[in-house]
């Protein structure tokens, strides 16, 4: 069985649970508290050198990691991975997009906001993280515009890839109201069949 | 003609030129001056919105944007990006490291030293960039110690898209000789065939 190495409230973990839910596969969860170091253990290192999750283990012991590649990974020759090549480098410039001019503005600020410390120094580059959110959005929303989804008119792993952590961009102080057309295709996405809250009900951010 | 909008000191920029030199593919070369908002003007906000170099227009004015969605357009039916849906992934892996862990601290630096300013909240956020910039090479070591390009036996995308900030690593102040494996590496990609320099002779960084 697949074994995904995970910590729940990762947006780039829930990617790789969204599409897996999608494709109706089963995989042994293996939750690992990243706030207590442990994507930072001799065990885990030995499967991912960058002490990263989310990593996906396959059958044979193989381990993929990047949240990207395991997207790509699990959605090949499915309907989430186009079959034309301009469509396919389409559906990357945008993953790409999010894991460069993404998530290291949004995902990092909702990572300070719910689990801290929301220290002094972290209070200095606030503004520069939150320029850089608000940019992405509005590149987001520009491209959006008339559009169903990111890349055709079917649901890809780009819109995977960019859901994860624009659907929770208000936990880092986004206002998604500003962005009318990311929030329809926010709804979208969450009406596609398969679909999977990130969070199971009740969830508590654990402060770090 | 394909048309290339770039700037010679990038090296998400050289990845593009590397693999089309490598694919023997001519194409024109419009440069831009990022250092004087070429990437930002109305005219080139509406190839990229983004506002990034590279960005590759195909021949219909199709514009693909993202160094790794480039390279998989160009890299797609080549020797560049294997046949096998697994070390697909694996070059994609290394890829979206390159984005997120490797260029933010290496490139970032480099453009620092070389286009400056080198001021006081840069300085206070060197220390950070160096321990990240020294983590992914560790990575790197680790993982090409035994190997002779990052996914089996034959260079990749995944090559080249590590190359390009890698290479010149030093003019951000990392010490490759620290990294014999990395060194042997860099060698054998300089000596893989179609392989072109980042810049010309006696290119001279400009100031910001």
């Amino acid at each position: 069985m697949l074994r995904l190495y995970d910590y729940l409230d990762s947006g780039n973990g829930y990617k790789a649970r969204l599409l897996l839910s999608k494709l109706g596969l089963a995989y042994e969860l293996v939750e690992l508290d990243i706030l207590r170091g442990e994507s930072r253990t001799p065990d885990f290192l030995a499967k991912n050198p960058n002490g990263r999750i989310p990593a996906l283990a396959l059958e044979d012991g193989t381990v993929i990691a990047e949240s990207g590649a395991i997207l790509y990974y699990l959605a090949e020759g499915t309907r989430y991975w186009p079959e034309d090549r301009l469509a396919r480098a389409q559906v990357l410039h945008w993953m790409f997009f999010e894991q460069y001019s993404h998530e290291p503005f949004i995902a990092v600020l909702r990572f300070w906001y719910r689990h801290g410390p929301m220290d002094e120094k972290r209070r200095a580059l606030e503004p520069e993280k939150r320029k850089g959110g608000e940019a992405a959005l509005a590149v987001m929303e520009r491209h959006l515009a008339g559009r169903s989804f990111f890349v055709g008119e079917t649901l890809t792993i780009a819109d995977i890839a960019l859901y994860a952590y624009t659907h929770a961009a208000e936990d880092g102080g986004f206002e998604l109201s500003r962005y009318p057309a990311i929030q329809a295709w926010l709804a979208r996405v969450a009406a596609d069949p398969g679909h999977v809250a990130m969070l199971p009900e009740g969830y508590v951010a654990e402060k770090a």
